[in-house]
């Protein structure tokens, strides 16, 4: 049985991630009380009702009062300003953490208020699956087995992470660290780029005349490959925006790996070829066989 | 019950796509006898102790005797000019069709040789899963209700035509008819464009310094995205060679949308990067959903 790490924990926007995070450090015993808060009453209405929350407020002020952890959960494109404000808001007794997937620019606006990134807080992101979302989808396993990645400072408080890497620790999951600029050129590369690959090969083909011809022939390849295409567009134009600058590095990098593909096409190098997509599936069969 | 639409097949490469192709037609009793043609006896040895082929047969000219259709099923490079011998040593009275993942290579091939792709000729590609291949993997059942493209010509018999529709047919598959052209472009859009992507992403992060962190923090997303990537590289190399001019154009188009993406990333464009998933989703949705 854990012990109680936090006595009052807010959770900043109750949907999948927030609520399954609740979820788990109450059921560990890892917390003592769950309040949270949300621009929309109904929503945590709904998250009460399913007992994911203790307390629900919508006013971030209250909401802020007598916590001792505060866990930003709300959608990318609020993360960074609303760490700001909850950082000017709150003792540096308490610990702020979040679960944006981007962390860089998180990180920057911290640095731009406050000179650097405060020592309470925590930059993190759970690697967990977005096919679904809402409270109603949230569930006290949905973190066990799974990555999540904790972006220390050099300054940050020693207890302050050790306190957000045990409560990640109760939920079951997996901790990496790493900076948050290491973590958003990897995930830049290995799921920002490929979200965006997926979304530009399904527009590319519904541009074409005869789309609906084309789209009826295509296999289970092609529904494997484009299956992130189905991802939420306003949260992915968030991540774009938010990781431009490792994701615009990312997709450089793989255009040199394209132009070169096309290189060896043009020039009917059928071994130069070969030679990269045996190194590919070697490096596939190696890492995830 | 089908009646006999062949008396005596011939498979020549008697692997997942042949083998298979043996058995169904065997099964629905649409072909009398079957023989399999290849360059192994070892290969020939496995199809007849399971059951696949009557016959078999090393030498192509002995294998051609006495046959009322042919089918090509060996890999992708040697097809055409397989096609070209076939097509030089047989009656016009047989019919000769084909299973590669590339047409226009082959009726360049055989306009070259004949001055037009000939009357006796139908070319053909089932589009059915290649993860497995082999012989042993073979079965009746492989075609059911998968599609196979069939590209006549102006000037192809419809005797010739009607009775390759039969032999299709009998197997249970989902006949689509196309020209050569059309098909080679859908496919270098559907299948061979993401193959490539999907390999030059894969061989992107194994270029990376620290590859082995990186693949160590993919999720399923990356993991369905790439699954493509762990394709037979010969094989794709071939594809890639025999589809050169289709798969070039489609390369570019995809490198435009990619380029457009990065101009409305590096302006922060966040209604443009919407725009563009949104459309992306939604055509995978009203087509895939």
């Amino acid at each position: 049985m854990s012990k109680v790490i936090f006595e009052k924990l807010l959770i900043l926007g109750v949907g999948l991630i927030g609520g399954s995070l609740a979820m788990a450090a109450k059921q560990a015993g890892a917390v003592g009380e769950v309040r949270g808060w949300g621009r929309r009453q109904s929503s945590l209405d709904e998250a009460l009702a399913l007992g994911v929350i203790e307390q629900a407020e919508t006013d971030l002020e209250r909401a802020l009062e007598g916590v001792d952890c505060v866990v930003i959960a709300t959608p990318t494109q609020f993360a960074a300003q609303l760490m700001v404000d909850v950082v000017q808001r709150v003792p540096a007794s308490v610990v702020v953490t979040d679960v944006a997937s981007v962390k860089g620019n998180i990180a920057a606006a911290l640095t731009k208020q406050f000179g650097q990134v405060p020592a309470n807080v925590v930059l993190g992101h759970p690697i967990a699956g977005s096919e679904q979302s809402g409270v109603a989808a949230a569930s006290a396993d949905l973190f066990v087995g799974q990555r999540v990645i904790l972006a220390a400072q050099e300054q940050t408080a020693p207890a302050a992470l050790q306190a957000i890497e045990s409560l990640w620790r109760a939920t079951g999951a997996d901790l990496h660290a790493m900076s948050a600029e290491f973590h958003d050129q990897v995930l830049g590369m290995t799921s920002h780029l490929p979200h965006l690959l997926a979304y530009a090969l399904v527009a590319y083909l519904s541009d074409q005349p005869s789309s609906s011809d084309i789209f009826a022939l295509t296999g289970g390849g092609f529904r494997d490959f484009t299956r992130i295409a189905g991802s939420d567009p306003r949260m992915w134009r968030e991540i774009s925006v938010a990781n431009d600058k490792a994701l615009l590095e990312a997709i450089s990098g793989f255009e040199k790996q394209l132009a070169e593909l096309k290189k060896n096409i043009t020039d009917s190098n059928g071994p130069a070829l070969e030679a990269l997509f045996a190194q590919a599936k070697a490096a596939r069969d190696q890492h995830m066989g």
